[in-house]
């Protein structure tokens, strides 16, 4: 691998190691299994394979999981009642419900039902009003993914200008939040653009760091970023490629292969956020079995 | 008046009597009268002072409210029980609890205690959540009514670049969300600073809009500013003034003499903001008691 290019793989091996490490000596001095309930509406075949992802990296550190998969067509109501009992389930200390949902099912309205202590995905509106107060509990796990990355590669972000490309609830937002923090691993002066922002590369072009997280391929070019800068790369889409098996190839936000000549750290896709979101869902279902711990005691 | 000199008492008059007028309606159809109760604990003069402004303002446009003053050694029980029974109180659609609180209290903790249906001053992080989700209900008053002094003023926020210098949870933050969403007055391009940020006068004389929230006057000079732009001043601080009956004069974040002479539009200090951080509060209120009315039918 390139020395510029960062290994999210195996950052995120080693933060799994070590949430391993601690879950084991949560077994032996409480007695407790960290357990994560996965609710999977539908049968959306990216949808399929991040769950089997989530369920393997759990396996891996000793979270007991369990998903609980529902017919596309399942009511509102019988989803709320699952939710509503996997509440008051005490194996479970975490509870995520795989987005997106069809389309006739409310995501917000059935996320609001998840207790917010159990909410490892950081999407109720207590759990997003927590970060933007700046007592944050449960973040979502990719902006938590993206800032671990910069913490493990020691980049500074201290006083560093960072440009968020994408202002999504999910990502550019929080994540603009947790930048902002006067905590390690942020206190830096962000901007976020978007699609109404005007002359995005006159921005990278000044920025430290550079974080895409729009959805589209190709949205950072090698002539928008600074040499030496730091570029980190948000996005999965599926292009058709005939070569694969599966008969597409996964690419991120970025032109990796005109901004990777330029920058001194690149983050690839696969293998570079999208780890590093796993593993920190798993560190937020080891807390939330932290939280139940404190409150039992 | 200079004609750059952006009148916050004339905005804040006129939407105080669409306000008015809205509640005259309410009253009328539904014989409802919206209300709020603010908890007041101390003697602090500041708090004193805004809260008599509050009273006064509820007064104008038809607010039925009610001041509970509780001296500044209450305890935490006290006050949580005086919250409990205003949550159930139908006089009052609004809850307000004056800050700062004295120092033994733990003022996270009994905002959470307020029902987000009546936290008209958006603190709770159910409703510091709903808006970084981008489904806002209560918005914090100051950063609406600086968004609303931008629309009232016809300032176009649309793709334009702004700078929020602050990153508080009550004005910076929030206001930073506010502006970048797709809506009016919004779809931004926001960038916040704050102590950490080197070479604020870079990003400055690049913005469009600059918005200051640090709490320290001159925050901003005239050589910091491009010709044209347009300045919010949301600082309020007292200055000692021997000149003055009360001793001391309102002073802003920004240096309002040299960059006056620059900028196309300024908001004052006293007249700027502060007018129109009341009147956002009216509608808050009056938006409590629509929510409540919806509720019963």
């Amino acid at each position: 691998m390139n020395k510029n290019i960062i290994d999210g793989k195996k950052i995120a091996l080693k933060v799994s190691e070590d949430i391993k490490d601690k879950i084991r000596a949560m077994n032996r001095d409480y007695n407790t299994i960290p357990g994560l309930a996965v609710i999977l509406i539908g049968d959306n075949p990216a949808s399929l394979s991040y769950v089997r992802g989530k369920e393997k990296a759990c396996n891996n550190v000793g979270i007991f999981t369990q998903t609980f998969a529902m017919p596309a067509e399942s009511s509102f109501e019988s989803i709320s009642e699952l939710i509503l009992s996997l509440n008051i389930d005490e194996r479970f200390h975490g509870i995520l419900l795989q987005l997106p949902l069809p389309k006739h099912l409310d995501s917000e309205k059935l996320i609001e039902l998840i207790d917010p202590q159990k909410d490892v995905d950081g999407l109720t509106s207590e759990n997003a009003g927590l970060l933007l107060l700046g007592s944050p509990r449960f973040v979502p796990a990719t902006p938590l993914g993206v800032q671990r990355l910069l913490i493990e590669e020691n980049i500074k972000t201290d006083g560093a200008k960072i440009l968020i490309i994408g202002r999504s609830n999910l990502v550019g937002l929080p994540l603009s939040i947790l930048l902002l923090q006067k905590r390690e691993g942020a206190n830096a002066t962000v901007t976020v653009a978007h699609t109404s922002t005007k002359n995005i590369e006159e921005l990278s072009l000044d920025s430290d760091i550079v974080i895409v997280a729009s959805g589209l391929p190709n949205t950072l070019l090698g002539r928008m970023v600074k040499k030496g800068s730091v570029v980190i790369d948000v996005g999965v889409s599926r292009m058709p490629d005939h070569t694969k098996k599966t008969g597409y190839k996964l690419v991120g936000d970025v032109n990796f292969n005109e901004v990777s000549q330029i920058v001194s750290k690149i983050t690839p896709v696969p293998g570079g956020v999208g780890p590093m979101t796993i593993a920190m869902l798993l560190n937020n279902v080891y807390l939330a079995a932290t939280f139940s711990l404190k409150k039992a005691n």
